[in-house]
Order: structure tokens, then sequence, then C-alpha cells
């Protein structure tokens, strides 16, 4: 194991932890950081957990000018009894380096960088909340340091996980959300970089994100690039629709983030035998079964909110009320089952949990 | 004027100026540089010109998980005369606040930052290189600074200016360029991110790229996101076709950078009575043109080589040899006009430059 070679150096100055009720997300940070370098010729070396400190980075460091930044984001739960637990980390290192391929980022150690994170959660586990529904939100994220105006992939790089404990999502019980769908901009084409976690995509979506806001919609519903008619994924979400009793949410075409939250909630559906697809499908469809009464759910799944139900869906002039605008029966089970797996009151048979 | 708002602080340890003949790109940086901050509630303040220094920022601060930034590439030139020169650098500004409105980031005040460029220029007068085809490579840019793992546009901005002394682009010589027309990659489609200038259109990039460097071609030239079959840019520079007598370029669709170049190029043309279309043009157009004869010249045009003749474009399994693999008599002409009017020995009869 490469355990051994991860250096630690524990912060003398522990800064004051956020007050469980008053927590917000992604502003408040543990006491230390994971980091670990880039060099060419060298590869990543001197993987290291030291106290949570800036950055100081040359104005032509490549992230500021070419974009060459990729993200995962999970989370360490404290369950009921107490333990520390993380939930299908493993994932989250292999998509970042499918991230990594795509924008030409020499691949990371996967099991290096668990063991990093298992480390700095188990020295900042005084961090990890532990009123029902919070967290400890897990941000490893990797960026372009070579100071260098010319476009090539940069020859060194930082590999970095910080954390932030997280208040729940849900405060006054789960509240669907009124979603519109994107006409004018887009968000990815088969061919970019939609399948990867990029910096760059969620900067090319705070547009949409603005028209939504403006009309008093919480989040984007993006269609397709070529024909503008297929449904992908929510701005940080991918989308389940309940149609007639099966479950529908559109296939993996290169253009959309493979959730690991999706990927769960897919196998969960099939444990328990309720018919689920994936496949192409196109913003008629939707609305044809809303028109016709067979439209029961909808939702958006991801990390941050496990669940995020889907009460009112706009597209063009048409607003479609799905399910009163209460979550429905198979939203809510899946979010049971899910927390429940997280928190530890619900066994874990997938086996996608790890113990500190 | 808002001249006298920009604050100056002068550096105490001047650098050591690169040898003219050992002047790279993008890689050694002038003594000062350009910054100004963004708050939300405040708007952009405290413009200043300061000792170029590293930037101190947080793990978190937004342009590293985000990509929310943008850029600007223009040059400063010395004339014959020893006369400071800049080309067209109001339409760069223009461009960046495109580019902003894009990404949702606050509009800069484009008076006040040719003003501060000029100003910087001005300061560090000596760094322009005088050898024939040198210049002073100027890359305004904005990053995105507020700490905070939220996906919205951020609360807080740098824009800066930096400065590096570069290189002769043709130092023996002008050489056509060998380029492969990229198939599998997209770089943009219609309502992405195309006609910014964002950082995370360039990391998207580096795979084709990545593709062409391995196969022996100097760059990749995009077809379009939708139907992978019109012509849209090369990695840093708009394309022209030179058919039968007429010069050809795509059309300004919305997923491509209004290169000023490319502008400036059609404005030439125009003024010496040369036919050029801006419209859709399809590999297979330029692929037919080829088989019978009439594609005369195809060329490159962006600020770094401001004219890059294409000797050999690759499609698929044809390899086309361009005018033999010379620089045509179009390009050429382009070239010399363009250069003649930045060095000083052409007039300047379309106002486009500023002299400091
Ligand atoms: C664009 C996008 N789609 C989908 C998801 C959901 O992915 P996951 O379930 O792995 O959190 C996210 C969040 O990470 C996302 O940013
Ligand atoms: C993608 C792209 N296209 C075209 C150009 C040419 O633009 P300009 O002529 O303004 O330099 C550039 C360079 O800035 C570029 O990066």
């Amino acid at each position: 194991m490469k355990m051994s070679e991860i250096k630690i150096e524990l912060t003398t100055n522990p800064k004051e932890k956020p007050a469980v009720d008053q927590l917000g997300f992604g502003q408040v940070f543990t006491d230390h950081m994971f980091i670990m370098d880039y060099t060419e010729g060298q590869g990543w070396h001197d993987p290291r957990i030291i106290p949570y400190q800036p950055l100081s980075l040359e104005p032509s460091s490549m992230v500021f000018h070419y974009g060459q930044s990729v993200f995962e984001g999970l989370k360490a739960y404290l369950t009921v009894n107490n333990e520390t637990l993380l939930f299908r980390p493993d994932r989250n290192f292999n998509r970042l380096n499918n991230s990594n391929d795509r924008l030409v980022i020499p691949a990371i150690d996967e099991e290096l960088a668990l063991e990093g994170l298992k480390k700095l959660v188990t020295i900042d586990r005084e961090w990890i909340p532990n009123a029902p529904g919070t967290s400890l939100y897990v941000r490893p994220f990797i960026i372009a340091t070579e100071p260098h105006l010319g476009v090539h992939p940069a020859k060194n790089y930082l590999f970095m996980i910080i954390m932030s404990p997280s208040g729940s999502y849900y405060k006054g019980g789960i509240n669907p959300v009124k979603i519109m769908v994107e006409q004018q901009f887009v968000r990815a084409v088969v061919g970019g970089t939609g399948e990867a976690k990029t910096g760059g995509n969620y900067a090319s979506a705070l547009k949409g994100q603005e028209i939504a806001d403006r009309e008093g919609y919480a989040q984007t519903l993006w269609l397709d690039g070529k024909e503008n008619r297929y449904i992908e994924e929510v701005g940080s979400m991918n989308i389940f629709f309940k149609i007639n009793g099966t479950v529908i949410t559109p296939a993996l075409n290169g253009s959309i983030l493979p959730g690991i939250t999706r990927d769960s909630m897919i196998q969960v559906l099939k444990s328990k035998n309720i018919p689920v697809e994936e496949r192409l499908i196109s913003i008629d469809e939707v609305v044809e079964a809303y028109q016709n009464g067979t439209l029961e759910e909808a939702f958006g799944t991801g990390t941050a909110a496990v669940i995020s139900p889907v009460g009112e869906l706009k597209w063009r002039d048409e607003k479609m009320i799905i399910n009163n605008g209460e979550i429905g029966e198979v939203s809510q089970m899946l979010y049971d089952t899910l927390t429940g797996i997280q928190n530890g009151t619900i066994e874990d048979t997938f086996g996608w949990t790890i113990k500190l």
C-alpha cells in the first residue's frame, strides 16, 4: 500500500466549527486538506495532508486561462451508531480519471487518492456534523498550474481534496423543485465534454441558470445539443421520469454526466423489481405523457440532495405540475433507501459504503 | 476620463529582460501588471498597476472549480520609427465583455481597461522587443475568486492584464502548417460557448490537439457540433479558403470565435476588390474543390501568427496538399498588409492602430 507515502502536518491552530444549525454549503472548510503535485517527468508526487491554506499561483498559471480543471463531489456521513462512512468513493476517483482523460490531465492513482481521503476524513472527523441530513462534503479537484500562456496540456498540476461541513438539504421536509427546460442555450454535445466533470461545463451552464432564476425556477433542464429535443440532465443532477409505471432516465450517450446517485437509483429500482429504462427520451414524450395523464413522477438525482422531486416542469408555455407538486411514492422510497444506507439504518446489501 | 483613478506602484526590483534572439512565447512576463477587483454591491474597483507577482487564492476559489474565466490576446508593437502601437485593442475589450456576458461575469468598463493597458504598456515599454516580427503579447483575463463551492455566478472577480515579450512566429520565413480535420471530438456547438473566449473552450480542445500531434499535424480544424460537417475554425485561428478566385470563410454562426484578425482580413480583401464570402462551408465542398483543382489557398488567421498558410489538410484518408505546400499569393498579400500596418511601414487607412 501507498499509505505510508502520505506525509502529515497537523495544524497548530484549529478553527472553530460552525454550529450545526447554522451550516450552509461550501463556505466553511475543515482544518486540513490533501494535496499532491504533478511534474512532467516525475509524475504525481509528494502526497501530503497539511493545514487548510491559500494557494500561491503565478498569474500565468494555465488554470486561469485555459480551463484545465476537473473535480468531484462526494460526502462523508456519520451513521446513527456514530461510525464514519463514505458512499462509493471509488466511483468518484474513477470518474475523476475519466474527466482527466478528456482534458488530457495525467491520471491519478485512485487507490492512493482513496487512502488520502480516508486519512483526511479521519483527521478531521470532528468536523462531520451529526444532525440528521447533515454531512461532510468532500471536494477532490485538479488544476493546471504551469505558468505558461501556450495552449497545450500543462506540465504541472495540483490535486487537492478539501472538505466542508454541510447542512441538511431539506430543512423543512422534502420540497419539490420547479425546473425550466432550456430552449436557447446548450450545456453539452456529443463529442464535447458533457460526460466529464470539467470546470468549463459549469461555467457554460450559468447563463441558462440565470434565465431560470429570473423566471422563478430553481434549475435548468438541458436538452441535447444536436437536435435540442432529447432530455439530458439538470444543472447538477441526473433526471428520471416515471411514466405509466416505468421509470425512465436518459441513457449515457457521451454528453451526460454518469451520476453515481443515478447508478445507485437504477440498482435500487432493479432490486425492487420496478421497471427502469435507460434510453433516449424526448421532451415531446414527456409532454405527451403529461397531457394524457401518465407522467406520474419526475425527480433529479445527485450527491447534494440525493433526490430532488420535480413539482413543476416548464417547457415553452406549458407548465406541467407533476404529482400535484408533491413527492411521489417511488421518489420517496428511493430517498429513504439511499439515505438509510448512508446513515446506517438500512443494511447496505450493495456493498456501496466504506466504514473508516 | 477615468485615467486618474488608476493607482500605480512601480517595482523596486526590475527583472532582467530576455535576449531578443531567445524570446519564446508566454513564459517570461514584464515587470508590472494591471489588476482590478470586483465585489458584489461595489462593482469593479481599485484599478491599479503593481509589480508582477503571484496571486494568493483560497482553494475554494470558484475559478478552480466552475471554470468561470475569460481572456483576450493582443499585441503591442514597436514600429520602424520606434513608436509604440496597439492594434485594434478596443475590439479585444469589447469581445471580452461579450465573453463576460456568456459566462455571467459583470461587464468591465472598456474605456478604463484601455486606459489601464496604455499606461501599463507605457510603463513597461522597454520590454517591447524591437527585432522584426517580435512584439509584446498582451493577455487581459478575468477569473472568479469567490471562495464558495456553489454553482452560481461568483460574487468576486479579478480582472488582470499581464504581458510577455514574444519572439517572431516565423523565424525561418513563413512555413505552411499541416492541419488535421477532427472527426470524433467537438469544440463547440450553437447555443454553447464557442463564440466566447472562455477557458473551458481551450481545455475541451486539448484532446483533438493531442490526436493531431500524435499524427504529426500542427493543429486541429474543428467541424460543427450538430452535423459534424461544416467547417468552423482551427484551435486558435479562424480559417479561410480561396476557391476559384473567391475567398471563403465560415460565417459567424454563434459557435465560432469572431477573430479580430479575421475581420481585418475581410476588410483588406474588400478594399482590394478580392471577392470574399462569409458563409456555411462544408468539408465536402473543400474536398471537392481540392479534387477538381479549384482549391487555391487555405490559411488560418489570428493574433499570434497573423496568417498561417495551410500546406496540408487531412480529412479522413485524404491528405490534401494545397498550393504545393507553399504560401499563396493572397495569403502573402494579406500577411504583408497587416504586418506592414502593425510595424508602421504601411499607412493605416482603416484606423486600426493606436499610437502611445
Ligand atoms: C452535471 C451533473 N449531473 C449529474 C450530477 C449527479 O452526479 P452524482 O450523482 O455523482 O452526484 C452532478 C453532480 O455531481 C452534476 O454536476
Ligand atoms: C479559437 C480561436 N479562434 C480564432 C482566434 C483568432 O482571433 P484573433 O484574430 O482575434 O486573434 C483565436 C485567437 O484568439 C482563437 O483562440
